[in-house]
């Protein structure tokens, strides 16, 4: 499209952001404008994407990593014939796909944005599966906002980017000197970011971001650079194009004040239609060949990490399918998907330690087709809560397996310990929460997972445990095993991963003073196996839940949300994690928290009024 | 001290680090070698410590943000004659001070680490505790690793101590090549770490990191820059001094193999004393006045946004206490700190759009003396959770306050919604969590913060809500209020923030139709009102929780944890955010989730048998 007819159809995106904004009566409009050249040249001249088939292979990926400037997005979609202006009037009501900030329930959203800082390291995974994985070639583009540099995870991504030298990935950089309370740290100061950028590895280009041939030049240049990501650092103004709200202060995420006057000085409404350059046709994702499953099979006694049995079932995994693929954040020898990344290094991901950039890559490239398995301690996941919590939101479906879970570790310290991660998970819309107890279970789940929807979970712990279960045992999703039951159980304990192991010495101890107790592994804490716990409850009156975690928002509260069904409920007992833990043995540390065998025993006998009290 | 001494002093630190490991059996000797040379230089030469007085204001403050190298600092500890040999001996044994990250458990010991990327963050905010509040001249030496340099925090701190000229700040990166499992990103170029940081606003050194006099060199043009953070850029080798693990792969956090032999190879025990520069002992914390607290007062019946009531108790907070600092993440406008950025603006850090660095620097302030209050939106508190985590473990004591709580914020969609948030913060070890539902309560519980020990949570809405309560009533931090209350209550509704309203409404619907209900607010969620949950029980037998949450880990979690003590527990209920939101109005979003007034009135009918089924 020629210059002149770029000027004007960013002056239509102006005018449809600014009404948009007017009918929803809130909305980002001058964020919307400031961005307006850079979004006319990048859809007329360089996105390659057909709005009849996004799920297409060959389409580019474009992320608003600033979210808030959706109006200018759904704009775009208007100028393309994506959306006709009936649906565009819907904005942000009650039903609309349109929505505040974009998400996939638009079939050209591939991820939810709003929470600044994600749109880069998502776009990282998608250039990592692009250019890694060999897929039909792509080209990744994101518009960021400046505000949003100074989120961590921006650099995150510059970094990875420019180690792995993601050439496919462009980012557009709208520098409109205002964020949402004033000016941001470098106001127009293009250099700044430039120099930072450029340190990085990328290749940088500073445009006048209102200049459309600098900017079609700018992204002809991006195209053809080699071996580097670049980024186009735009100056622009926020509000750009109308007087009384153009690089003013005070103006962010409100409709313009007069909307009509702000659209005759935009130059009225215009009605271009935008062509866009659709990939080949003929363009196929490359088949994923799923073959045999052969999972790893433990002999039930021996001692096994279920770390170890999640790494040998990934690897085993990965054999079978050729759409898995293994994240970590540097500790793959802890994690053990170093054993996938022997047998599989091409579909393998070491992202260093960036648990933000981990989690976003996996999100970036489940979006494109991937099945991801991200990896790291289960405390260092906290650290991408954002980005789980995020991913939610853009309905994608990763699997998060965190190791080195709760007291267990033993002499690291509290530090290392994941003692939050399960009340995170749990939390998440949608998600999946699972902990096994030995290697046969391990393996099962991990295979398990990778047909499940959402964000799911699995919880491994770094020390051995005895296996329990045959290799042919099946572990169905919202289920759990009972391992000892009787007509005389007085009480049930409930365990989940190790504390498995400490119910069940606890139930011996107890058996040799007559006291019978039902044990159950409940492997699924997210969702619960409602059957089972109520009978349990109906049998035995009374369930003490065991956890190696704090006490709120694990297994705990997972029992007890089962029992908040406005029917009569079993009397509860939680143990869990109440001290703060120091450098001991696992065993010390299991008897410090109250969570080892004796202390079980000591409270079954308490409750049911058979302990002495001296 | 001079260099053959310093090079003797570094050798004894080696020494002492593998012979600690090796005596617990386990820890991180080879990560503790690497700066031992470093260590030496800064201990006997720079640091300005008296460890007879650790609360010393004067006193430097220095962090191990690579904590596993706590093998180092305990031999730094040991030369310096703070611990002696018998509790070295101890570490990573059970109840000994020298855990196997350092935590506060030692008095020298600021903040926890061994999360990595939170040193120098937490470093960031103790320089501008020092530079920025006219504190009493302290420098804040922080000891980085390699591998920890691809944590988007780093960059976040980084950014904001280039920009806020912390020449207090020095950071000595350990460029020692190998992390945990292989090479780090960019090995031994020690240019990559110059140009980023560089780039960043940095004043840096390149050295030797085994050159004594070059380190010694260093340290002192740290030490004289103005107007910049200084980064000492120092390459070394992991395990240096013991060929058999020097900078070989492998050999990360575990005891050297022959320690004996190894002692030997480094020349032997030593049993140099570093006698440590102290700072001015006439120097002190300029006093903090405390004077009257003239809280904002509202009449009931007037509508106020609990983050509007924030926003000043806040302010009027800080006009009373010289110590009350509040930082906000770029959102000021929003979450209400601008109001006190405009009456205290000498004691407002804004730390721009970085969540991580905003909460790092509250950890590092309260360290100082201060009384931090930290805001952004609820939703986007969860990319701080593992500084919230690790808060924790550093036993700090801040406040942190999340706007914008749950779907009732409306059209701007799920991105920007807390509804994870009450999970996470009552998850988290020591934690209060509380949610007021109007003005005057608010006011109340962000005065009583201030005096809170370890984390506290504060969740405020955008929208407005009715003054309920007098300006003269108390809220004691594990209290609750009996709104509705009489002999014939059928049920009970327990409220919390936003959802008091639509209870109060429901219990007035339903009164119309002849159902009695209670209604109880829950402003503590953390700690529970224990008493009035179980009175409430006793009377009407089931209780319905509505939260503006998801139904895991908030309000539903925290009264069934109540009800977890073992003794027969009431019928539960819980409402709360099971669907994912999308654009709507507030009263549409709290429709669309089950969780207006409407929706409890028809679940308490259901339960009650009163409802009509069509």
């Amino acid at each position: 499209m020629r210059s002149e007819l770029l000027t004007e159809l960013a002056q239509q995106l102006r005018v449809d952001s600014v009404r948009v904004a007017d009918m929803a009566g809130s909305g980002h409009p001058t964020s919307s404008m400031s961005a307006a050249d850079l979004a006319a040249v990048l859809l007329a001249n360089h996105l390659t994407y057909d709005f009849d088939r996004p799920d297409h292979p060959g389409n580019d990926r474009l992320i608003f990593s600033k979210g808030h400037a959706s109006p200018l997005l759904y704009s775009m979609y208007l100028a393309a014939g994506a959306v006709d202006e009936s649906e565009f009037r819907t904005y942000r009501r009650q039903g609309s796909r349109l929505e505040g900030h974009p998400t996939p329930r638009l079939p050209w959203v591939d991820v939810a944005t709003g929470s600044l800082g994600q749109g880069l390291p998502i776009g990282v995974g998608m250039a990592l599966a692009g250019q890694r994985l060999g897929k039909v070639p792509y080209r990744v583009w994101v518009l960021c906002g400046d505000s949003e540099m100074a989120e961590g995870s921006i650099w995150e991504a510059a970094e990875h980017a420019g180690y792995q030298h993601l050439d496919s990935l462009t980012m557009i950089l709208d520098v409109n000197r205002l964020g949402q309370r004033g000016p941001t740290r470098h106001e127009h100061d293009l250099g700044a970011y430039t120099r930072r950028l450029h340190a990085f590895g990328w290749h940088t280009i500073e445009v006048d971001g209102h200049d459309i041939d600098a900017i079609d030049a700018a992204c002809n240049e991006a195209r053809s650079t080699v071996g580097e990501p670049t980024a186009i650092i735009a100056a622009t103004k926020k509000g750009r194009g109308v007087a009384s709200v153009e690089d003013k202060e005070g103006k962010h995420g409100k409709p313009l004040p007069d909307a009509a006057a702000a659209i005759e000085e935009l130059g009225g409404r215009r009605n271009l239609r935008v062509e866009v350059r659709k990939p080949d046709p003929a363009a196929t994702d490359p088949r994923t060949e799923v073959g045999h499953l052969n999972l790893p099979r433990f002999d039930v006694g021996d001692e096994i990490a279920t770390r170890d049995a999640y790494g040998q079932a990934l690897t085993a995994l990965g054999s079978a399918r050729g759409d898995i693929v293994a994240l970590d954040g540097e500790v793959g020898d802890s994690t053990r998907t170093e054993f996938f990344s022997k047998e599989h290094p091409e579909r393998y991901f070491e992202l260093y330690i960036a648990e933000q950039q981990l989690v976003a890559a996996a999100v970036g490239m489940q979006a494109c087709g991937q099945i991801p398995y991200a990896s790291t301690f289960a405390a260092f996941l906290t650290r991408a809560h954002d980005f789980l919590r995020m991913a939610t939101v853009s309905r994608a479906s990763i699997s998060v397996v965190g190791s080195h879970a709760g007291v267990s570790i033993g002499q690291d310290g509290p530090s290392q310990m994941g003692l939050e991660d399960l009340a995170m998970f749990r939390a998440l819309h949608g998600s999946t929460v699972l902990q096994p107890c030995d290697a046969n279970q391990t393996t099962r789940l991990v295979a398990a997972m990778a047909e499940l929807e959402g964000v799911c979970y699995l919880r491994t712990l770094r020390g051995k445990t005895p296996v329990l279960y045959g290799p042919d045992e099946q572990f169905p999703v919202g289920g759990s095993k009972v391992l000892r039951h009787s007509i005389d159980d007085r009480m049930t304990l409930v365990g989940t991963g190790i504390t498995v192991h400490e119910c069940l010495k606890a139930a011996d101890l107890l058996a040799a003073e007559g006291i019978t107790v039902r044990v159950v592994d409940m492997y699924s804490i997210k969702p619960a196996d409602e059957v089972t716990l109520q009978a349990a409850a109906a049998d035995t009156g009374c369930l003490i839940t065991v956890e190696d975690h704090h006490p709120q928002g694990g297994l705990g509260d997972a029992v007890a949300e089962v029992f908040s069904d406005g029917r009569p409920s079993p009397r509860l007992v939680r143990l869990g994690v109440r001290n703060m833990p120091g450098s001991a043995t696992p065993a010390e540390q299991l008897r410090g928290a109250g969570i080892d065998a004796e202390s079980i025993a000591a409270a079954v006998k308490l409750l049911t009024g058979t302990a002495v009290v001296r």
